[in-house]
């Protein structure tokens, strides 16, 4: 059924023209395990790196339940009206990628789906090799290189995919709702300190009172940490993404952000500083990964690792023979 | 000047007897980077490998003026009056270890330096061959072979050191000032999350209300986080080294906390945890320091760090050149 792929010139010029189907098509190669699809994927994104980094990079968390995809539909529709184009990554960790969940998040965000300018698409989260989570910054790329002038990348608030994306974004969005400390069980140590702003979404009908008591509440609390390193001091905003209310105000933040930012010289700073992360975790793992390719290296280093854990080797000594049995290997 | 060293199993005994001179001499080991010495020191570590693992493991932390050497020789004097060993190492970043910090810290913390059932150390912080942090873990490690049934490690809240320092202790304590704001402003990001208690230091005289105010506004703001995955609250206390008062309060709070983890398993689990994590990155580092000792590898890196930082070479594209490059070494 597979169709036959397209060379990597029609794919960098589909890519460039802003076709969406083969958007798709490359990154699916960019997902693909096939070492003859990587090493396709990989002269793409080198075709079309001089394309990359001109969107607003937007990372969006928040717990099940919270409404984050009726907020994105509503906030993706803002920034269609305001003539951009529009790219979602949607990381769920707890569904593998498959046809069924990328129609769920069809379903999800019916009106951006359909729009012309909208481009919604799942992408896989966990160890993938090159880097965790490299997939989906290689598919935030491609989307740059087609044009998108914001890239969503959505997140669930409760596993690893968090540290990732905001390693990999401009703007890291927290959604909440008003009522704090039950929903909030659900969220990760650390994910809040991570937030760039908090939105406390419902703020409608019944709601709106505790959802300004919670924003109180949050800007107290916010308060209490210190500033980014980058002078930026979260904010805390209430909206409602079915009304749709409060979503200008986080457009205008969003704007405040990065003209502050360019300012003070901090979002050059910051990306770069991804990048050279990304680098690292990236060679990281294929180091790794290059040796944990020998089956018997594999052995050795799990025998050590149990040895370590039960407090019968001391940890020094075991990663010291594991180097001696690489100089073996 | 330098004595000749002792024999290892000179060294153990000392240790395994409670020697404070043969202890530091061990530490001294550790910390050395000769290989001949490391080669020793391991061999130290493995025969005391046994004995390890018995200590109360407290990580203290917060900026610099909050009162931490105070606290110490307070709270120490407390665990002594207990019966207990106590040992105490300091990290500071922004000193070299030199027998200036030494003696600084003696005349920090006076009482303990001279007690014989207390050990007061500076240990040095930053990366090191064979895992970050690590001659410092091996420190604590000769020390509860000595007999020490509480080791503090104390680190200044501003710098790396607090993660690792995490990564190695059973209860992380933050030490606070009321009227939070300004000296908050010196705290890391993430360091609050971390901590298993806020402790409100100089809560005497007038400043015993402003400490009650600062309580509230703690607890209302950790209520806001999720708890630890141990099913432990971090608690907000208040205290006075200087009187002392409050003192005895912690000892309690400390004595519950693992009491609970005790009961519940995630006592031996985040020790277990905390061996693995350290194995990985011990391993890590060697296996980079492996490769890095070689400087035309490191002039390889270093080139392609250069083109990824600014944009001119994709990621995979460039780790992949890395590791293509050690297949031919």
């Amino acid at each position: 059924m597979r169709r036959k792929h397209l060379s990597t010139t029609a794919l960098v010029e589909g890519i460039q023209s802003g076709n969406r189907v083969i958007l798709s098509q490359a990154i699916t190669l960019v997902e693909s395990r096939k070492p003859e699809d990587q090493d396709q994927a990989d002269e793409v994104l080198e075709a079309v790196l001089a394309d990359t980094g001109k969107s607003l990079r937007l990372g969006i968390t928040g717990v099940p339940g919270v409404g984050k995809s009726t907020f994105i539909e509503a906030f993706g529709q803002l920034l269609l009206e305001k003539g951009k184009k529009v790219a979602v990554l949607s990381i769920d960790p707890t569904s593998q990628r498959s046809r069924g969940s990328i129609l769920g998040d069809k379903t999800r965000m019916e009106f951006l789906s359909r729009h012309p300018s909208a481009f919604v698409r799942p992408t896989p989260s966990g160890q993938t090799l090159g880097g965790v989570g490299s997939k989906t910054r290689e598919t935030m790329l491609l989307c740059e290189a087609a044009g998108y002038d914001a890239v969503i990348i959505e997140t669930v608030g409760v596993g690893q995919s968090e540290t990732l994306v905001h390693g990999m974004v401009d703007f890291f969005l927290l959604l909440m709702l008003a009522g704090a400390g039950d929903e909030l069980q659900g969220i990760k140590k650390g994910i809040m300190e991570m937030a760039d702003a908090v939105v406390i979404n419902k703020a409608d009908g019944d709601n709106r009172k505790a959802a300004q008591r919670a924003k109180t509440e949050y800007k107290n609390a916010l308060h209490l940490f210190p500033p980014n390193p980058s002078g930026w001091m979260p904010e805390v905003l209430t909206c409602s993404a079915l009304q749709p209310m409060g979503l200008e105000a986080i457009w205008e933040m969003l704007k405040k952000h990065q003209e502050k930012l360019n300012a003070n010289g901090h979002f050059e700073a910051k990306r770069q500083k991804q990048q050279v992360q990304w680098f690292e975790s990236s060679f990281n793992d294929l180091l790794k990964s290059y040796f944990f390719h020998q089956p018997e290296f594999k052995t050795q280093y799990n025998k050590l690792l149990k040895l370590v854990a039960e407090g019968k080797s001391p940890v020094r000594q075991a990663s010291k023979a594991l180097i001696q049995y690489l100089g073996k290997v």
